[in-house]
């Protein structure tokens, strides 16, 4: 059995290591067309920032290495030009050399990763790179100190063009190394496979590190260390990085004739099997089930990369049957990809599963939304830190669809709770019912997430309406009321235009002033406005809840402020705040986080 | 609908105010025999050792709070102390006053948590408190100050009896006041619910802060501030805080001849209603079904009971039909509990989910292992911290049955992403599928969770077998060679008696030199021991690899130095190392965490 696998890095590598603990006689020959092998991708951009301080940290593994533990035979420098699939062969290209060989195969591991197109105009002459190699920020850290001058006493400016996941990791790396940074993104908003109200906040904490945050902007043209923008403006850079997301790196597979799926990427069975039966595909490259959907989709995520690399091996072993001595391979369908993504930028973490608002509202599907701010622990142990979290469910089966979070400690634990229940089949209101660890430095009697299936269970049982932020003004346009329930000294600090200020603990005794027709009630965070809501109904009123109260309102009305495009309410209106740019037609950037 | 409640802490205002928020026309009073309601009782500890500064933050709610905003009737120093069944009655005694009243019910919710029981012998004469209400912790810090002298400069001695999970709260927040601390412990363990190769650890933690454990061990006497333990020594003792377990306060119901389940706690069923259909239990008083099991169990967690507490009102909201205006409380029926506990001790976080793999064993179950030792983070990232993880997994289904984890950053996260997959009914291989949120700051792209699910998955597989440390003697006596397959330097650092050397990169060139028979492979964690036994059982050989590796070994090699009773392999011996002692018998305080 001879094995060869196109890609290095963690698809190619996952599949490697894996076929050879499966098949100690194998012949496995990866092909990897960089100098590096199974690098530390995702640590890349804080290589640049100089927090992860030892180069040597983000290469995991050397050919040398990988031969001695696991007997690879891995080409560095080589690339794979061509597949014969009738002869079953590959034609590689030595780098370096220059040299074409051919090589044949019992089976092929396509793991070639993601391509990206640049946005740029022809003719700009400002040095620019991705983040996606060792070469790449071993030249963009070059450049940075170069530009920095002796001592590092210059000045130096960047333009950062895509506001998505990685776009912010580098954001954050630049002005951790003291670069002056204006971020571009064609978008609305940033971040933009979030709804607007969960990513204005984030925008706000990169203006408040020094961060020239341009949404609804684009690159116009880029000369002699100025960057000239769509809206006409003038930006200093001393480079340029683009991070406007990943396309699948498909060239390989098409020139071959294998199917290309959909969503563009290439179409694999449940075993990452191409329509070759011989060849499969694993990682950026290769299509992925969507598991709101059940369609097709692209996410280019390291952790799938790994899982379907894996998944591949033991694919491989199993068809091999008994000429693998032993092999005890369990090929294990591949399930549906959540799209479960994170980000750190200056000490906020961002993070999301699923669906967003946007996504249903433009899909049409039925759903129901609930936003909350809880603290992370205890308010009454020490260092409390607050999130804001929405939550995305199906108004028919009450399963969880989505969920965004942006906040400080326990976002990440949060996320990969909902991610957890999403793939365990747990409805929302069932998260009301989980048993989560409490002790009140790492959480609550009550959970975030008991709090959110409160909520979900409150909304699905029909306890209590909710309105959503975006919903608000045609609510008051139809003449609906809006009582503030917050305290005077809350109401006083800042208001919803139009609202009246009746405070929760008064709403039994001033009952009677409260005017004819439906009610819309408000608090800070939601949680009072409920207790409001289900008061102001057992007496009698038509009332609905806004949902996350003003502090969801106010984070909605920052991103319309920012950008009208920031829109989730119209489902017309959906397709144009994707992050779509005349230079980079239709990249579905909205599933491509990493 | 007039709705009594016995008891105003979780379980019982987690009762009274959904109740209100279902049903604005109820008359709902609350009576707490103690003089506050609604406090952090899980603060307690922390506030006795000077972290949490203000006593206020310890007080959610006052009687006055909680009426203007849920018009509840809440009476403190009211202790109900008798129930009518056949008039709808209970007797209700003003602690401060000694009146005697009587007040009528349609509904009663028993919400009077749990007691405790002194194992001091009579006579002695140290002061004694346990850590359940604010009055305790007023009294303690009150004589830790006094102890002191002025200035603070006198040392203080406690004596903490029971090292389980409340016990080691205690022990770090006296330690944290400057207080010397002897932890007696009647199991030979500290933190009885797991098992002893993870209780291990969290010895060691203690000893490096200097508080003397004393497993084997109980109170002799007490007096003129010496304690004399069951081994004859004396120690120094200003005060002893006894933690050692709860048991259901069931005197009210049981008078009442209430149904009394099992476990000792009041029957309920799984709308918390008891044998008499107009009476709830919930909170600590109340039985649990358990989720491994399915059978009775009792549980003390303030998760639990607030559930449940909004479980009884949803029940009385439904039970009382159209008398509810407009209440559309859906009762949902209670779900068996897992037992999620976590405890933090000197930055040392423990954590457990379900079944440990002694009671596995003592109840015959048949069951996989898995250890491993991640980190919490990418560790190319700076600041990851390391872990271990257990699993405990069902031999037939591949169900998950329980899991422990001792470690710093990032435990919390994965005892609740755990706990989320067994609520989901997620099998162990599943786990290495899971999607979870991967940036370096934050996990890797095989999570420690995907870690496990690769392990659980390889084991239900067949591809690898393991063993467990504490089967290793076995398996020795038995001739099997115990091979290490760690670099030599690792293995000069420290090795298991009998084992040889023989590193993983150098085990396909020295095959020849390995005695012919079953062998037995370990490095240090168990993942080269993994790529050691696929080699080896490919080239034909009988192989098992030592689960967790030698940092497993050498934690249960520490919890066997420490106490014979740390066993965990016996069935037989299992039951002995209950920390049952003879002054207070069977208490289950395997699954009475909080």
């Amino acid at each position: 059995m001879k094995i060869l696998i196109v890609g290095g890095v963690a698809g190619g590598m996952s599949a490697a290591t894996r076929m050879r603990r499966l098949d100690e006689a194998a012949e496995i020959i990866v092909f990897e067309r960089g100098h590096y092998v199974s690098f530390a991708n995702c640590g890349l951009p804080y290589y640049v920032g100089g927090l992860i301080e030892d180069r040597s940290a983000l290469l995991l593994q050397t050919p040398e290495s990988l031969a001695s533990r696991f007997r690879l035979d891995v080409r560095i420098d080589h690339e794979v030009t061509g597949i014969d699939r009738a002869a079953r062969t590959v034609s590689v290209r030595d780098t370096v050399t220059g040299r074409i060989s051919t090589e044949g195969y019992d089976r092929l591991v396509l793991a070639a990763g993601a391509t990206t197109r640049s946005v740029l105009p022809a003719g700009s002459d400002v040095p620019l790179y991705t983040l996606r190699t060792v070469d790449d920020v071993d030249r963009i850290t070059a450049l940075l100190t170069e530009a920095a001058g002796p001592g590092g006493t210059v000045e130096v400016s960047a333009v950062v063009i895509g506001a998505g996941f990685i776009g912010l990791e580098a954001v954050e790396n630049l002005v951790r190394r003291g670069v002056h940074v204006t971020a571009v993104e064609f978008a609305g908003q940033v971040l933009g496979p979030l709804d607007p109200e969960m990513a204005a906040p984030v925008a706000a904490v990169l203006k408040a590190h020094g961060v020239d945050v341009r949404v609804d902007t684009s690159v116009r043209s880029a000369s002699a260390g100025r960057v000239t923008l769509s809206d006409g403006t003038d930006v200093a850079a001393d480079l340029i990085i683009e991070a406007t997301g990943v396309l699948p790196d498909t060239s390989l597979a098409a020139a071959a004739g294998l199917r290309i799926g959909e969503s563009g990427a290439i179409w694999v069975d449940d075993t990452q099997r191409t329509s070759d039966p011989l060849i499969y595909a694993v990682g950026d490259g290769a299509e992925k089930v969507d598991a709101i959907s059940g369609g097709p989709t692209r996410i280019a995520m390291a952790g799938l990369a790994n899982r379907h690399g894996r998944a591949a091996a033991d694919s491989i072993a199993d068809s091999a049957g008994d000429s693998l001595a032993g092999a005890p391979g369990v090929a294990v369908a591949a399930e549906p990809a959540f799209g479960v993504a994170i980000v750190g930028v200056f000490g906020t973490t961002v993070a999301m599963v699923g669906w967003s608002e946007r996504r249903l509202l433009a899909t049409g599907r039925a759903h129901r939304v609930v936003h909350t701010h809880p603290s992370d622990h205890a308010g009454y142990y020490p260092g409390a830190e607050p999130m804001s979290v929405k939550l995305l469910v199906d108004a028919a089966t009450d399963a969880i669809l989505g969920a965004q979070i942006v906040g400080g400690h326990g976002v990440d634990k949060r996320i990969d709770v909902i991610a957890t229940a999403m793939a365990g089949g747990l409805t929302a209101s069932a998260l009301s019912r989980l048993e989560l660890a409490y002790a009140p430095q790492y959480g609550s009697a009550k959970d975030p997430i008991n709090q959110l299936g409160y909520v979900a269970d409150n909304l699905a049982a029909g306890t209590t309406r909710s309105l959503q932020w975006h919903e608000l003004p045609a609510a008051l346009a139809a003449g609906e009321t809006l009582v503030d329930v917050r305290t005077a000294g809350e109401f006083a600090a800042g208001s919803i235009p139009g609202a009246v200020n009746v405070p929760l603990d008064e709403l039994r005794d001033r009952f009677g002033e409260l005017p004819a027709g439906s009610l819309v009630v408000h608090c800070q965070v939601g949680q009072r406005g409920h207790t409001a809501a289900r008061l102001l109904s057992q007496l009698g009123r038509e009332v609905r809840n806004l949902d996350g109260g003003y502090k969801t309102w106010a984070a909605g009305a920052a991103a319309l402020a920012a950008s009208p495009r920031a829109a989730v309410a119209s489902a017309s209106s959906a397709a144009s705040v994707l992050p779509v740019s005349p230079a980079a037609p239709a990249l579905p950037t909205e599933r491509i986080v990493a």
